[in-house]
């Protein structure tokens, strides 16, 4: 525990950063709020990538994430995609099938057109993909220097197809990821620093890839690992599940850019925002098959770890053998980015 | 049309006044996006203050709204029982029972935990009184003046029980408001100038009062004035439906306070927001019903015109019987309060 004191403590960076102190704050809210959920629903109870309340026997996932990525324009996408991207893919992690989006924004005075038309072009060109459809907006105006350009809020809603979560994790099973790690973040970071590099960010949907996965019936977890990178999602779902996991460091997937980048930075790949990848807890005898399929959509799809009895903790095991913790990152490392 | 150049133009604090160039913009938006509705349902084709989507045979309304009202605490609410009201009024207004929202919160460094703590409280109180449960939430944390302390969004989803639409207003039908008007605008624009006065913001849930008239199926169109206040909220209606309205000046409820604070800032009570009262326009028949109805709720509740045949205006007259237009807004006409 970090003993958080609602009563003094103030807002810190490192309480949006997606690490523990995020995790903390966001347990403090939960606490207040008594209607958690909906009947035979799951809510911010469990909190998960998206609530779940069922409606006449259909199982509605229901999410919302705000978005304030700095630079709003970056390699391989913009604020508007990820807004888009983001949360269609909490709800497909959910095991739903999107189906509409809202979309809220608040922009600066001065903002100019050209680029809040460019923004929805990008999401337009996302939600097409996506086949989901925008069906409620708003749109606010604040005075020059009471925000910064643009921030935008995309709820969702879709239907539960799949019946996976956090907590479903068995000592057995296997962990995978989609594609390779820490791309968002690290191609951010590089584009703050001005560095020569051809890094992108993977932000991208991965509805239909995560529904194509989910068919096979051998997945028990899925989860994006965005703030707070692949630790933390890791750790949450070990935390959740009452399992330990071990990681096989030399199988994670992470490009040499992103790991250059890292190093120079100082700042761990493992911990940095991927936006189009999911991490797969699947059961064993499952994965090859699951591995194959996913490898089909990302050559860079990795079983990387496995679930073992424990309490809650990741291990990290070197090629030589060493084992250490990859513990969540407590707050935030780096300049702000999403 | 007020030319609205995409290329060349700036965001102004206008575009967000609830006036003629924020419904410029929300078209401008709404045309470069595709999709607009799913099947069988409503979006933002049609631009009402909830999307429907139609899910095995069940219409779920659904709606988003940020908030970045300024003061966060004022007479009679705040920026978190604002949040909660808001959305749960857009969804009531579109014949909907509220059922469940999502909160993401996007807050400043270093703002005090303990104003987000009553803040919550608050969200807390109004979920409660409401019925609805939080069921999925997201934090966002910006450096020190990249935000003004706080906003929040609201996401909202709920069951249609009632055909309602802007578009439905026939002539003969009775215009109504559910209390009196501009309480929540002249409030917080008398606490920016530090007038003393008692007056309040009318900040609250109308959902149970808005499904209980609802229940007499004399109601055609439901609707809150809030940006733009009744005048943008009736010229809506006026031109969704393509008739005209006479609203009997002396028949508006306006509180006496509203009206000096209004006179003295040189605003019109019509044009100022209103946070829990809704317009209805109501079948001749039963509008009297409703009207005795809608007094148990609120003693302020009056009919204070009639739609007639036309071509999307409103009209105003006075006691001695002269008529003017009642025109929404162009764009902001004081300090921004919301």
């Amino acid at each position: 525990m970090l003993h958080l004191d609602m009563d003094k403590a103030k807002i810190s960076v490192s309480h949006g950063a997606g690490g523990r102190m995020m995790q903390e704050l966001i347990k403090e809210i939960a606490s207040i709020i008594e209607n958690k959920k909906t009947r035979d629903g799951r809510g911010i109870d469990v909190l998960e990538d998206a609530g779940i309340a069922n409606i006449n026997g259909t199982k509605i996932a229901f999410t919302t994430d705000s978005y304030t990525v700095d630079p709003i324009f970056f390699p391989g996408g913009s604020i508007g995609k990820l807004a888009v991207c983001g949360t269609i893919n909490d709800l497909a992690v959910m095991g739903a099938k999107p189906l509409a989006l809202t979309l809220a924004l608040v922009l600066e005075e001065g903002f100019p057109m050209a680029e809040l038309k460019k923004i929805v072009m990008d999401i337009n060109k996302e939600v097409k993909k996506a086949n989901v459809a925008i069906i409620s907006g708003d749109t606010k105006v604040m005075e020059k220097g009471k925000i910064d350009k643009i921030i935008i809020n995309t709820a969702g809603i879709g239907i539960v197809r799949y019946d996976v979560s956090d907590y479903y994790a068995r000592p057995g099973d296997k962990v995978m990821v989609s594609g390779s790690i820490g791309d968002h973040g690290m191609a951010l970071l590089a584009r703050r620093f001005k560095f020569e590099t051809k890094l992108k960010s993977d932000c991208s949907s991965i509805a239909s890839m995560a529904l194509s996965l989910l068919k096979t019936g051998g997945i028990r977890v899925m989860k994006d690992p965005t703030r707070g990178g692949l630790a933390a999602c890791l750790n949450e779902i070990a935390e959740k599940s009452k399992v330990d996991m071990v990681v096989y460091e030399d199988k994670v997937p992470i490009k040499e850019e992103v790991r250059s980048v890292g190093e120079v930075l100082g700042i761990d790949p493992m911990h940095t925002a991927c936006e189009g990848r999911c991490v797969i807890i699947a059961k064993e005898e499952k994965a090859e098959e699951i591995l194959n399929m996913a490898k089909r959509f990302d050559r860079n799809a990795s079983i990387i770890g496995d679930v073992v009895k424990g309490s809650g903790k990741v291990f990290i095991e070197t090629k030589i053998g060493s084992k250490r913790y990859l513990e969540s990152p407590i707050g935030e490392l780096y300049p702000r980015i999403c």
